[in-house]
């Protein structure tokens, strides 16, 4: 299935307690971790997960919170005997930076790939994951993600049976495959399966003022993680300085894009107990979490009607 | 005081539960960093020990869990507010190195200082204290460190009223000033100082087989912080590949080098209970200690006679 954790919640700094923010999801066997700050491997590692298993890191900007845990992961997957190719996906000047990092980190066991988004928005698959970059507003050029995953239409048995479909084809069609019997009919999937079902996706957005794109790209998410830099409207100017976000705007931003659950993250190291702002959140959208390090969801699709 | 903390006991990768090996050395309001891995500024701050504190940062080698932290550290060093010079000091090619990795920490509030080692051994001082770096034998160009700090000898009360020299006098001759009284007498240290006592002194080595400089540098340390990569014995013929130091090994270091207390760190990751390695350690060498994560200790002076 789909599941997501949420290895860090800090912003800034990494905490003794508290570790960078930084998302990994993983679905059928792929991964994708988005961020990788300074001691990310060992929130991946306390939370039991294989650095193996990453096959694409996303970044949101180059801010050294989101991106100084990349030689030390790299490494760390080498160690863990990964030999496929690993995708490093970000705003322009990833390359660039990346080799920079890098470069205590010889002699990867496997390729790297760049992927620097030339555009507003990207689209792009990692194994049977969507992901769509977009851009957000803060003091450097920034992306957010959304990461979906798309689930199949509904199987027509009597439909098959009808057209007298061999069993063993089943099974086939429901993944999309074009078949052809031994008399040389051909059956397409659209013959048998209804039309696609809602899947599942989530947003991740950190380093950004509120906007509009946001609300539009997060539309109907089943989690939106998303910064609250300040809980503490007596920081509201700080926020808007520094372009970063308070827990009622993202709560705000929530509503906007009707989503399931909105998870806080990426505090400010001055906030050391998050829950106390979530009232004022909650009020405005209740499904507001105050996210602690290694949340983490494995997502289901709605019950079939 | 002159006091040490070892921040971090693990090689090769930080864990949830263990930070890379790294020492902090403090006296008279100077402070020296000893190698900086990934999440070192944790660490550090588990300990409330700030960064701005840091006037030099001596790297062994240029493995990743040795200097990957960097970045990071420097930018938790600006946010301290620091303004002061940073030394960087290490074997060749650590300016190019750092420069590099610093491509995600622009614009630091304080100059960068860079020294590195053109031959065997370099002395240099940091604030009060002495370094000594010398030579280890690891599998790329690595050094080892002694830090001592020196210790004046006794005034010599009587002396200094035979000689009338004036009350005011001798705390600055304690100090090592040469003074003129208004007569024009000049009295130097040497008049009322005895010679110079015994001050106090550690040594630092990781990433390296035993070798005789170790031996002579590590001489009479008070404290001796030691690799000791792997405890088993079954692990030897690894620890020779990939230089690297048993416990025992360090343990005869130790007591060739006639320190007083043998601290071991740098274990691997596969090392999960160092103590039950101690005892064949402490049969050769008794003062021998597993160190935890923020093992330290203030060093005082030898009792006066």
């Amino acid at each position: 299935m789909f599941d997501i954790t949420l290895l860090g919640t800090g912003g800034m700094m990494p905490l003794p307690y508290r570790y960078l923010t930084s998302l990994i999801a993983r679905y059928n066997g792929s991964g994708i971790l988005i961020d990788c700050g300074e001691a990310t491997q060992c929130a991946l590692k306390k939370k039991g997960i294989s650095p193996k298993s990453i096959d694409a890191i996303l970044f949101t900007h180059y801010h050294a919170d989101h991106i100084s845990g990349l030689p030390g992961m790299m490494l760390s997957m080498a160690n863990s005997e990964r030999k496929e190719p690993v995708l490093l996906a970000g705003p322009r000047g990833l390359e660039r930076i990346a080799r920079s990092l890098l470069v205590i980190a010889a002699g990867l066991p496997f390729d790297i790939v760049f992927r620097e988004y030339g555009d507003r928005e990207e689209g792009f698959d990692v194994g049977s994951m969507h992901v769509k970059a977009f851009r957000v507003n803060h003091n450097v050029v920034c992306y957010g993600y959304s990461i979906s995953v798309s689930r199949a239409g509904r199987f027509n048995a009597d439909e098959a049976r009808r057209l007298d479909i061999p069993l063993k084809m089943w099974s086939l069609l429901q993944k999309g495959e074009t078949c052809t019997d031994p008399e040389g009919r051909v059956f397409t999937p659209d013959m048998v399966m209804g039309e696609e079902r809602r899947g599942l996706k989530i947003t991740y957005t950190t380093d950004t003022r509120p906007t509009d794109s946001i609300a539009a790209n997060a539309k109907d998410s089943d989690i939106f993680i998303c910064e609250g830099m300040y809980g503490d409207p007596a920081d509201r100017d700080k926020a808007i300085e520094k372009k970063h976000m308070m827990f009622d705007e993202a709560a705000d931003l929530a509503k906007r894009a009707n989503v399931s659950e909105l998870w806080l993250t990426h505090y400010s190291p001055s906030l050391t107990d998050p829950r106390q702002f979530l009232p004022l959140a909650r009020s405005i959208f209740p499904g507001t979490h105050a996210s602690k390090d290694g949340r983490s969801k494995e997502l289901k699709y709605e019950e079939q009607e």
